[in-house]
């Protein structure tokens, strides 16, 4: 049975960019089952695609083959591989860091660079700009159908050798935690950061304590207060802000049916920093 | 065979949590056929859930497997149901009210709370705040794939408990019919009204009669005017205003090229009515 | 086995337009394989439609059934039509020019009308407006799943009598090509011309050739200079203009990491012109 393929870009889903790489998946194999990750990863931004990969990948089953393409340097000298995480999974993506998340929450087993004489489609030669299609869709769909196995992709890379992004982990010191805001849950304002739970409860913090946040942006002082640390929205009540661990088990900062960085202008990545403190 | 499986949230396709219910549910099963009635439901808005709902479901086939999470009571005491239309169709669910277009259009034969030891996801405790991936999602996989029956989900629950929203049904006088318009066809601006065709047409007007419309907000009236009844735009001139049965076989009001909508400044649910009355 | 079916229309994804199509078609058959081209063309607009089954249709399999509804003329006596390609493929559609860009790029074979007695969704008789979930996608289901063939659709039309829209070839000169903008590549910016590479190489451009380039609105000039025709973005420096050959093989004008549409303030199709002359 073929394994299941999904489809991660920049594109977005107005024109025929997608539709063009099914076609062209559906074409290796018709029967494939294909699925999208999102689209909607803002123009050649790398951090996003990351971000989205850590948010889905650890639900899809082993063997599950996602394709993502994030990509800058198309036409430029980067290298196209398949990387295979711990749970046997796999990525078929530029080396550009969108795997750095994926690596940090599961870890990546190994690296295949993949061969242009094996993972580009045929005919496709002068095609220069439309990799998604011609090389990363393609290879996705010999591997997903098992036209092709792993191996068959080309040569292993060492693991240390591909792109990892910085600032993937917190700062951890005696009495605080302090990390980075990586995304906002959009829709809904709260701050979501690189301060998984399990660390953030080794400073010994626990449901219902109260907990000192700062957030800084640079050297100004954005907001700090303190807010408690609670299981879910409907401990505190509505307007209210909160701490939790969000669905992928890292730390969060919200308020109750409103916006905190509406409420509060806060933006994510560098140079913003939130820190969790312990109340003297 | 494995039912067919839907989903509708409030999450949007820009970041992973979509993708991260499709993991969940191909874990379960990856056979499974899963497609997507819409995720752009404005946050928390569960009666365009309902809306959206009465749109599509009446066109699936029967044992399809419906997930809907727009749950603005998510961490709260609120039950988290089954419910099977009179056509055999299943809908998983908060229950705040998100059934209550498809209870009017189909009915609804019987309800079932979900239980949480056969309902979520193995694993998921520690999480609070994403049941449409480790609650609704997962049972929506668990009964399109047959791996649990209906009966299996947990007890039944009264019909006549669950949650219905007010102002479903359109209020019939002698010489008039007043309803609300419970949204717009937004790409043309259209208004959709709550008046079937039927008891429209009870009020013996057909095809190519004018009918008197009067459209409040409050106590205040926003618009006022004859309108022809026809079958389709194409039936006035471009520019002309006309009524017609729309998609679902409700009553609507429309420019035939135009957007009736912004013409005329006009919104939907409360406060505004809209009332067809006959030419005295 | 089924053949693959393909939707695309401009009702957008956030409403239960599409949803209802995909339940009618898996109601003629659950085991349809569905797919969306996109959903996005701007209402009412049959050259986007035509524009973005150029990108799309050239890259799936022999046999697949393409469905487009982007159809101003619903309820009054445009035809419906499905068209075979010289690859095979069909498209189902109204008669209104959205075929235009396939008939260029691949070709079209032969042609029928849809018979609303073959074509039309049982118990739809009263629906007028939705021709897309009743006629379109109905019809589309059936000869994806074999239940018709393309003969029984009904009667072959000739294919000279079919809406093919206006300018969809370039101007050639002696030393000079001109041609229409026909679209942005959105996100990132680019002019997509309809000059194919193949035109573009017979004026005897080879790539690291300086261009004569001159866009024009109507009889004003809005942008002249001379720019370098390139493989692929990385040829040139980040910030400069290019000239390639986009990933449907027509020449496109960029700015690498830019957006060339924005830095110039340039629009697409009438009255837009660009043309590209050798330099003497």
């Amino acid at each position: 049975m073929s394994k299941l393929l999904v489809f991660q870009s920049d594109f977005g889903l107005s024109d025929g960019a997608v539709a063009a790489m099914y076609g062209v998946a559906l074409s290796v194999e018709p029967t494939l089952k294909i699925y999208n990750l999102t689209h909607d990863i803002p123009p050649f931004d790398t951090f996003e695609a990351s971000y989205r990969l850590f948010q889905a990948v650890p639900f899809w089953p082993k063997g599950t083959v996602f394709v993502t393409v994030v990509d800058p340097g198309v036409g430029s000298e980067r290298r196209s591989i398949v990387v295979k995480t711990k749970r046997g999974q796999y990525i078929v993506t530029p080396d550009n860091g969108s795997i750095s998340h994926v690596s940090r929450v599961i870890g990546i087993e190994s690296v295949r660079e993949i061969s242009e004489e094996v993972g580009r489609r045929k005919n496709s030669e002068n095609s220069y700009t439309f990799h998604g299609r011609d090389v990363y869709g393609y290879t996705g769909a010999l591997l997903a159908s098992g036209q092709i196995s792993y191996e068959e992709i080309g040569s292993e890379i060492p693991v240390e050798e591909i792109v990892i992004m910085q600032g993937m982990y917190p700062e951890i010191g005696e009495d605080f935690i302090e990390g980075n805001i990586e995304t906002l849950d959009v829709r809904f304002g709260s701050l979501w950061t690189n301060i998984g739970r399990e660390a953030f409860e080794k400073m010994s913090f626990k449901a219902g304590d109260l907990v000192d946040v700062t957030i800084t942006r640079g050297e100004t002082t954005i907001y700090h207060s303190f807010v408690q640390y609670v299981n879910t929205f409907a401990d505190v009540k509505i307007g209210e802000a909160l701490i939790y661990a969000n669905s992928m088990d890292y730390m969060a900062l919200a308020i109750n049916q409103g916006s905190f960085a509406k409420a509060y202008n806060i933006g994510t990545r560098d140079p913003w920093k939130i820190r969790f403190s312990k109340i003297s």
